[in-house]
């Protein structure tokens, strides 16, 4: 596999090495020992998929510590922008935006430490999936509100479709007045 | 997840829960905690995504002892039917095949353990993903002829698409007979 930095600690671009033949093609998506060998050292312990549709933005997610989750994330089928903000107050890169275009015809993917928001915006009807660090843990759910007016993310798609949850997250302003710990 | 019992010590299908809104669908693909809490304690180190072709057979495969694979199974998109074979000649269904039918409408999966010998035939082009217990090691590698005459798969596709090595694999006689260890 091939790695990019992105310029913020621990936030990676992975693109695996695809073998294709008559049948189609083969990859390895994870490999634990490769991953430890490039310093990737996140025990997962969940996978998740979820389909979208053209046009959902599905964020900014995160859990609080202790139950902060890392996320590999990629793409199947079709294509998202996806969106990380840098939440730690002690990073170079703290309040950032980052946005990389996950496409399945790429099988590209983003290795997100602890400590990001996270969403994506479906640019096509997509399968979106993603192995996390630590399990689902409700009550300690947050986020920040997709369109909000600080970090000003151009999300790519127009009459976005948002769930109810989301569209009552904090601003960013408001998240970081509530001084929570997100790694 | 519900888990359904196929009659094979260790072979279940499983069904997860699946969340539906206006956005599309979510769920759980794996979860460290609810697979212990159902008896599955392997711990998976490498996922693999390969993508098939209508028509292509893959298999049957495993790797020797002791780089034996446990494989957690399902499609993404498509359908395949994935086939089984046990080989652990102390079981009850020693040399039984089992036949699942894994289809992206209804992301079923199937949890495979150590000892049995593994493939698919895609009915549709279909995305196939999967996680194992052990790492690839190319030199424990083998398998079974997928049309192999004592076991008398029916694999649902006629001109079947397989590779140069999968035409190469050991009848299922010929591979009792070298005596070798597969969990
Ligand atoms: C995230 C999650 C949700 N659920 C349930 C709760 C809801 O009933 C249903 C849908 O949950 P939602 O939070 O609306 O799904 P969602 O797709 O909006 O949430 C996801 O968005 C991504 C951008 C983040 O990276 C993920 O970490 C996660 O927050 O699934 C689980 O059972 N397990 C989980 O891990
Ligand atoms: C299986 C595998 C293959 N490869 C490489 C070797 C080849 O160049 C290329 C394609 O390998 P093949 O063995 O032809 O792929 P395949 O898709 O035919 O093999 C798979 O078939 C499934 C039915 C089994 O459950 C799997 O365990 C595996 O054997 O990918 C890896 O790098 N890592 C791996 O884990």
């Amino acid at each position: 596999m091939t790695i990019k930095e992105t310029g913020f600690q621990g936030l990676v671009e992975i693109f695996p090495r695809i073998f294709e033949d008559d049948r189609g093609f083969f990859f390895e998506a994870y490999n634990k020992e490769v991953f430890n060998d490039h310093g990737i050292l996140y025990d997962f312990v969940q996978d998740n998929q979820s389909f979208s549709k053209k046009g959902v933005i599905r964020g900014l997610h995160m859990q609080l510590a202790p139950y902060a989750q890392a996320k590999f994330v990629k793409v199947i089928t079709g294509k998202v922008l996806d969106v990380v903000v840098d939440m730690r107050p002690e990073s170079d890169t703290y309040g950032k935006v980052y946005y990389c275009m996950l496409d399945s015809k790429l099988n590209n993917s983003l290795m997100i430490p602890e400590g990001f928001a996270h969403g994506f915006a479906a640019l096509e009807d997509s399968v979106f999936s993603y192995k996390c660090s630590n399990l689902y843990h409700k009550a300690s759910e947050t986020g920040i509100l997709y369109n909000d007016e600080t970090l000003n993310i151009d999300w790519g798609v127009e009459n976005p479709i948002v769930s109810e949850k989301d569209l009552e997250l904090p601003t960013f302003r408001e998240f970081v007045a509530r001084n929570e710990t997100v790694h």
